[in-house]
């Protein structure tokens, strides 16, 4: 990337990690990513159509209490649009991938996100939330429960990213593990870097730099090239 | 329904059931399923293309020697949608079902094969091709590497099918579990029917019957009326 960005977005793969309180692990992230000026954050809690919008916003603005930043969420606004874009910052929640993509795209916010991140307002995603910085959904883990009009997400990264990356295989049973799945997308799409990012890790981007966080070590896919692992705290402005 | 239907399906779980050899636990429902008639299996393997259609076809081919039948691959026609019409079978193997379907939408085979089966020829799947016999594939559980024209698939049957069907989650793991996911997919799509097969375990159809086949049970999701369990061997045929 030869241009200078003004991104600043923080990528975590999950809410928790392991035991952990909802959010509990990456208050601190968030706290030190979130410039000070930032009061209040504009939530997109469309992935967690299930439980409810109001449920979802409420359990948020709970868990982000110890750092002192109020949470509105966007169903809360007439106008989506001029919501983001008066947004001091953004978040995206966690739940399902394609509702959330049908959503963004059925309330034109694609192209809204998409130019205020750009212009420098923090974007902060977990799971679903993360997912949609990438170029498309095509690595994410959930259902298909609807069909968004296209799989292209915010590309505010240059790659795919794997949130809950884990290799676990349930014994005794036959499906394909997350190495397997990812390698089948880097062989149906060659050109294109896969970044796995297990629970408990974050990307974190500051314009033309880009860091994994936690404690954890992320892994890189790519056709041809194997898997690279890339170690906890590590640049990873290469990928950008 | 209330017509005749002249419809032969027989809709796999997995090809294995926890350590057994490929496809083996299969081939007795197989046998018993074919009409003594039919010596010669068309084969779709568009789902494992990550193996290589050779292999895939090979590997089919040897694992059913036992009962006898021939298997040709679809990718040995120069016209995929004549070796449909003339096929005494169609089987469509596991893999990808995102890869499958854009295949089979792109190769013009979606109304070629649902005219083929409406009219009596038997047809076979296993896990990715299980779920091209439901409505759509927003019940699969595999990762959505390329996006297909749209998410409609053979609808064989009316209703929507999950193969591989399990509610274990990895210890310490936080994404959701198989009930969740459906749940969600109830939720979103409130009329519709979801039939969890567990692996070991198939839905037959005969015509206007529908019946669950191996020895554990499946079970039934729609919105607002919680999970039924169905027993192993039961007549489901209300489904239909």
């Amino acid at each position: 990337m030869s241009q200078t960005s003004q991104q600043k977005l923080l990528l975590l793969s999950a809410s928790r990690e392991g035991q952990t309180d909802y959010l509990e692990h990456v208050l601190p992230m968030m706290d030190v990513f979130l410039p000070s000026e930032v009061k209040e954050i504009l939530f997109i809690p469309y992935a967690g159509f299930a439980m409810g919008y109001d449920a979802y916003e409420a359990k948020v603005s709970q868990a982000l209490q110890p750092i002192k930043r109020k949470v509105v969420s966007i169903h809360q606004f007439d106008d989506p649009v001029k919501a983001v874009e008066n947004a001091q910052a953004i978040a995206i929640g966690g739940g399902n991938t394609f509702y959330l993509l049908k959503q963004l795209y059925d309330n034109e916010l694609i192209d809204a996100i998409r130019k205020k991140v750009n212009a420098g307002t923090p974007y902060m995603g977990w799971s679903a939330g993360s997912n949609m910085a990438g170029l498309t959904i095509c690595t994410t883990n959930d259902m298909p429960i609807v069909q968004p009009r296209s799989f292209n997400a915010l590309a505010l990264v240059p790659f795919q990213i794997n949130p809950h990356y884990t290799d676990y295989q349930p014994p005794n049973h036959n499906g394909e593990t997350r190495a397997e799945r990812i390698y089948e997308y880097t062989r149906a799409n060659p050109h294109r870097y896969v970044v796995g990012i297990p629970e408990g890790t974050a990307l974190e981007r500051q314009g033309n730099q880009l860091f994994l966080r936690g404690a954890k070590d992320g892994l890189i896919f790519r056709d041809g090239e194997g898997i690279k692992s890339i170690k906890a705290d590590s640049n990873i402005s290469w990928l950008l």
